[in-house]
């Protein structure tokens, strides 16, 4: 990997103590761990691989004169003493991957972070605040199929039912993932935020928006919230050899009206809303026999609240209509509703004007992936800065994100944070 | 189930020797066979639960003054010495069911013939040519996932391929599947055409039309011929919260217009023909994932060859045409083509002169489904005669036919096959 890495590598991109080089040795430490003979990594959340990894930027936290604390969560913070030290600024991702995942989700953010205190330290740069760099546990959710996990309990936002609802693909529950991870469960629900007053997090696109722009980096326009409807359209099962085709109530045309349909409906509402049925299933699926059930999912996602839930509005009814007038029925069930993170329009501004000085045209990306920032976001102020993404392959061992962008990137949140320190 | 078939039976349609109570019995009989604790029967073709039911029809014909003859597949043919014996007239259907069937599907046609000669032998007539009773082995294939198997083994359309092809649910070849039987394959392959002239079947409608129309018994128009489109549309997987609506290549949206759009079809082409998309399978199938391939199944049939072709080549189209619309790939295989069976006019014309002398208004339904008729209307003469069908169901214990209907079926077969005997 770091052979590639270094392979098409600008050197005069590495100033102002930000060293490409040493960002592309770490890249490729990390990658060694839970590398998987098959391809790709798995560093699960709570996982040893995921602890090791930890360690070791921890490690090179301490190295560059951080302090590191760990919460009973698992969350690293590596904390800078800046002039006044009564609160802080944070930055980082996460280290935690999905099964057979990539080596650039999560693990540019951290070591983006790292680099602009290592920058700082070399620089003799001591800032208006403290800085915080964090490493939160299981973003990816691969632990208990319940994403952005450190980052909840981080903000409080964990409940006991849900909490005593959690069972890992093992079959152990929180308190005893907990405990083999070195933590407990009592400790766990003590955990608290810090006093950052601000948050930015960099991450790989997972897109193609940048690459088809041409351009190194982006500014994030807002975390997209999700909202999932899970319809099911029930229609009358029959002999496809023997029932005319004027009195069937076939439920698989029915939903293939309906997928074809709310293909159109997001640019109603906004230039960022998508609509996506991914889940699909037919029951009972012979080849000759009238589907009489399709189970699917809808994920709708905007940056903005309202029009993500007007075109969540639009899709619900439009399948409660083809149903009635297809005379079959229909349910559907409003899950898993996250709300939507603007990014204020000042952060914007400043990031655009640091693209500015740096020659690179400034795109707007809204994020349709979740973050911790989403999290974050929604009691402190947050922004985010996307990299460009190959092929906008993510979780996935293709996955790729050239050197030349992820220092790029690292010099634009490096003088991102500075800013923020100096208001 | 005999206390349920006599509850609402009039004794006085059983006359001309055809006795409603006998055949109330003897569905009984044949009910215990293979039944199962969990609802309905099973009896597999080949399996010993079949051979019974086959050993228990051979004994009545027997009784019956019949001669009874078992082929190498299983064919089992219960002769009734006519006038003159150089050529027959034959008439039944099949005992074996699809695990969890039902009690009238097969065994109403096999029971109605014997009944017929049952009657004849009452009356003391004689036909003009000898009558064969027939029951075909495994019509449903639930042995080898392969139907109306024991009447192209009797027509000689195994070749020698498909037979070395051949495994069951416990990994039993041909060969071996038949020395339990008591046959083998050598035997099997010797297996050849009787001296028939003519071919009647009597069948559960296995859908609505009867009972819509409010009639026991109706003259079938034809045995349609299955086609299959085996589809796949091949677009881009993609992140459903990363890929803006007009950047997607959705091989789900294709595939919901393409089934919704082809419902209109079918219509297009002939009153009969229908087109359906039972099977239906979607991946990667994650929620928040674009789908990347739909696999899909469409099921084509119409009485007519020609009109059947023209549907299955404009939907063939119309998937070729959605595809390059949206700029996906799209692969189309044509698997499974059966040769539709129309039935000739003169046989309906003698049909419906005996229904109107009962009273019975001539409704002509189409079969949807594939019989043994199918196999031997390739070569010989065949007509069918179809019964109301309670609800539509078949392939299922609640299948139900009533005890009235199936004499008046039997009462219309032995008019039938008295005007075929005198021609």
């Amino acid at each position: 990997m770091l052979e590639e890495l270094l392979s098409s590598y600008d050197k005069n991109l590495s100033k102002h103590g930000i060293d490409g080089e040493r960002l592309a040795s770490r890249l490729e430490e990390i990658s060694k761990i839970g590398r998987l003979e098959s391809g790709g990594v798995y560093r699960q959340g709570f996982s040893k691989e995921e602890k090791d990894a930890k360690a070791l930027v921890s490690k090179w936290m301490t190295e560059a004169g951080l302090t590191v604390e760990t919460d009973a969560a698992g969350n690293v913070f590596g904390r800078l003493i800046g002039q006044d030290d009564s609160q802080s600024i944070a930055s980082g991702s996460h280290l935690d991957t999905v099964p057979a995942g990539g080596n650039f989700d999560g693990v540019l953010g951290v070591l983006a972070a790292l680099e602009v205190a290592e920058a700082w330290q070399a620089n003799n740069y001591k800032p208006q605040k403290s800085f915080e760099v964090v490493i939160f546990t299981d973003e990816e959710g691969a632990r208990f199929s319940s994403g952005v996990f450190g980052s909840r309990a981080f903000m409080g936002y964990l409940d006991d039912d849900l909490l005593a609802s959690l069972e890992d693909d093992k079959g152990q529950n929180l308190s005893e993932v907990l405990k083999n991870y070195g933590s407990s469960l009592e400790a766990f629900k003590k955990v608290s935020r810090r006093d950052w007053t601000f948050f930015v997090e960099s991450h790989i696109e997972q897109g193609k928006r940048l690459e088809k722009q041409n351009l190194p980096v982006g500014i994030v326009s807002g975390i997209a919230g999700q909202s999932w409807l899970e319809i099911e359209f029930t229609g009358l099962a029959g002999h496809a050899g023997n029932t005319p085709m004027n009195d069937r109530q076939d439920a698989l045309v029915a939903a293939g009206q309906f997928v074809s349909d709310i293909e159109a409906f997001p640019s109603e509402f906004s230039e960022t809303a998508v609509a996506t049925v991914g889940k699909f299933e037919v029951l009972p699926n012979g080849a000759n026999v009238i589907p009489e059930t399709v189970k699917l999912i809808v994920d709708i996602r905007d940056i903005f609240e309202e029009s993500r839930d007007q075109l969540l509005n639009k899709i619900h009814k439009h399948a409660e209509t083809i149903a009635s007038d297809r005379g079959i029925s229909c349910s559907v069930k409003r899950t898993s509703s996250v709300k939507p993170i603007p990014i204020e329009e000042s952060y914007k501004k400043e990031l655009k004007s640091i693209l500015d000085d740096m020659g690179i045209d400034s795109l707007e990306v809204p994020s349709g992936a979740g973050h911790d920032s989403m999290n974050i976001g929604l009691e402190i102020p947050v922004a985010m800065i996307f990299t460009r993404s190959k092929d906008g392959i993510s979780h996935n061992p293709k996955e790729w994100t050239d050197l030349n962008d992820i220092v790029l990137t690292t010099q634009v949140l490096k003088q991102f944070l500075e800013v923020q320190m100096e208001k």
